[in-house]
């Protein structure tokens, strides 16, 4: 069992771990304990279940949605200090690593035998691989590798009732009953806490080559996506939509950055190929001239130097950032099929300046993915309160369309606290049903991480 | 409702659905149901709920471990009129199509909006895409595109108590709860009846490149396909391991065979590259002539034409006919980390030749998923019977050393009638008790085709 140095009841102590990262829950946990190896998670959640105490997991406090926040009365139980990478097997392209380790460590450790793990997002130095598998990570490279979920071979998973389930087998193929990981894998820890997993790994892509291109128009985007992947296949690894907007922001508030082309232009993607493919740079130069030609592209930029290419993404990095300088936004994080992207965009975009002449869009996203991250404010900070206020009338607008379009209202950032009474409205009383009958079968108790998801 | 016309009561109409493939499984079944819809699948689940009568899906009819088949007193809903493409979305690289439709359908509506739809098996011409998904199905292209599950984005499904639910999303990114899918791909339907999917599409591969290649070892093909990776990444669509023995059946009883290379070796490789990268045939010609230098390879033929290429996956695709003239053999299909297949081979041989010491090993497979098909047999029809009474004895062996190395007694078959017994030896209490608990949740009454996988 923990020591008593692994224990935290005192305040001080406990405030780190009692609020999210962007600030908007906090929640009074009973204690923080923070076992160092599965036995001792199992043992405080076997504790916990005798005792009718709810548990809360926590990785790296990285999440956006409240997931991980204490709602009151829990015991916290921290997972980092489960950190060991446990082995990495090359031939097999796969690592066993624990819940605790850092996404970032996770990288090292597969770069450290020349191999790729291919999940990446802003977070990456402090987010831990149990909140990734907790909440179906995506990021900016699943539009090649997929989410956390489709980079998952097995796990090991603290049950409900303080069962150990050893899951963890480094298989392509195993079709010997339920594949019971993806029950927990984007459970937000209300079915079992992660505890370990064995990853993918990938070939280290040997070349990369990287393009800041203005497209006519989201279709344009979605058009040149498809004209590449004919071209190329998956050597696509990242293909980001930049508004006007969002370009224009990161432009006037982050310091050493510059316009990538001449003009002004309302669509921008900036797309990276990478792989072992050869010649690269020259396949895309050629497809973006084809692009030109074909009237979907205006004007493009190749980047020339490993300079110019993170200088590149540096604008589309920088959007989240610059758009708080300017105060709050209503922020969505949704998932639409490729094909219905343009039109999402236009209707989306009538609907709201009908119901607010003025409202500003800054819209942005993993396109290949179908994922839009759609933000709205005013431009005058003034007037913005009053939008803020609106956020009921503004949520409907867009959830209504996005399901209409056969969308989702929370692609890659999950539900937690934020999200888990919206669902109700987008989901068939079916699945909600379904879901219920998951939960109730998995934790009858209900006291894995209560007040998320369900 | 079904019409009377769909419902066959009458013994020689029953007779083809009452039986499996390879004929070792009978039953018999109360009546066959063959509703044109999903409504009509539901209406009947409906009422064989309330009444209280268990149902046995059935697709194609060409599983391998008898999951489709009735054990006896069920009524069986045959989903082949239900064989619509609902739809295809070029753009967002789906398709939507019926359970009933056989893989050969889907991938000729892939092919007309010029996509490819990758999953690809000897019986696509009969197998349904429901039985597909049902027990996760692997096949040739797996070790890069994935089983059945991994090429799924959605699915309609029949609940047990009569319900539909409507999970076909055609999202790469939806992180709203329990991702529910998961549940009822590889059930082998014991947990509800998947109607409809909506499937994931690929870019065609513009090139194909395909070589036979002599290796000195298991191993050498493992290092083989690493460095193949290294140079072109997933362009590696298939690499199929196959053993001296094998090839000899195939050229002896296949007509129109002959042996590729000179002279005799013991271990070959099937290996092709596919995709959008330019230049596959000069990249593998110069990977094979490294392979040499560095020692892994003894000799290689590329193909030089589309009937070369044919003529090469002859050689691979005849095996199991050819083993099967020279009569009955104790079958596995297995999966292991593709790190320790060298291993399995060397140790698995060592270990059956104490046994019986003229047991013959036919040994392929899809290497880069660590899939072997291991059948064992003898060479003199004699002696063979008294080996195949043996089975019990040659399965704790092959079946224990997998588990040993931690592989998977059923890869790419699913466990049906065939391993559900043989299972329990090899998983823990804990995930047999999770399986269970998922099933009574999900099929509280059981009758969700009963006999199989629990």
């Amino acid at each position: 069992m923990a020591s008593a140095d692994f224990v935290i009841t005192e305040a001080n102590a406990l405030a780190p771990f009692c609020t999210d990262w962007r600030g908007r829950y906090t929640g009074q946990p009973l204690c923080v304990v923070l076992p160092s190896d599965t036995e001792a998670v199992a043992a405080v959640v076997s504790a916990c279940a005798a005792a009718g105490v709810p548990v809360v997991p926590q990785g790296g406090n990285t999440g956006l949605c409240g997931g991980a926040t204490p709602i009151g009365g829990e015991v916290l139980i921290s997972l980092r200090r489960l950190n060991r990478i446990r082995s990495v097997d090359a031939d097999n392209n796969a690592i066993t690593v624990e819940a605790g380790c850092t996404l970032q460590a996770v990288q090292d450790a597969a770069a450290s035998v020349d191999r790729l793990f291919p999940l990446s997002l802003a977070a990456e130095g402090t987010a831990t691989l149990g909140g990734n598998l907790s909440t179906n990570a995506g990021g900016v490279q699943v539009v090649r590798y997929g989410n956390a979920r489709e980079l998952t071979l097995g796990l090991e998973v603290v049950l409900a009732d303080g069962r150990i389930w050893d899951g963890l087998r480094a298989l392509r193929k195993d079709n010997t009953g339920y594949d019971l990981k993806h029950l927990f894998i984007g459970a937000e820890g209300t079915l079992g806490l992660i505890t370990a997993a064995t990853l993918k790994l990938f070939p280290q892509p040997r070349e990369k080559a990287t393009a800041w291109v203005a497209v006519v128009s989201p279709l344009a985007a979605v058009r040149l996506l498809g004209s590449l992947r004919a071209v190329v296949g998956d050597n696509v690894t990242a293909f980001e939509l930049v508004d006007r907007t969002s370009l224009e922001l990161v432009l006037q508030h982050m310091p050493r950055t510059r316009a990538p082309l001449q003009g002004q232009h309302n669509w921008h993607v900036l797309v990276e190929l990478s792989g072992a493919c050869n010649h690269l740079h020259d396949i895309l130069e050629q497809a973006l001239q084809a692009g030109i030609e074909a009237g979907h592209i205006i004007d493009a930029v190749l980047a020339q130097s490993e300079a110019q290419r993170h200088a590149l993404w540096a604008l589309r990095e920088n959007i989240s950032e610059a758009q708080k300088i300017e105060g709050i936004s209503i922020k969505h994080d949704i998932a639409l099929p490729v094909s219905r992207i343009d039109e999402f965009i236009q209707r989306a975009g009538a609907a709201l300046k009908a119901v607010s002449h003025d409202v500003r869009i800054v819209c942005f996203g993993h396109v290949g993915d179908g994922n839009l991250h759609y933000n709205l404010s005013k431009v005058d900070a003034q007037s913005n309160e009053d939008f803020i206020a609106q956020t009921p009338v503004i949520n409907r607008i867009v959830y209504h369309l996005v399901c209409e379009l056969g969308g989702s209202i929370s692609a890659e950032h999950g539900l937690g606290q934020l999200k888990r009474n919206e669902v109700l409205k987008y989901k068939s009383l079916t699945e909600m049903d379904l879901m219920r009958t998951v939960k109730a079968a998995l934790d009858p108790q209900g006291l894995m991480n209560p007040g998320k998801l369900l």
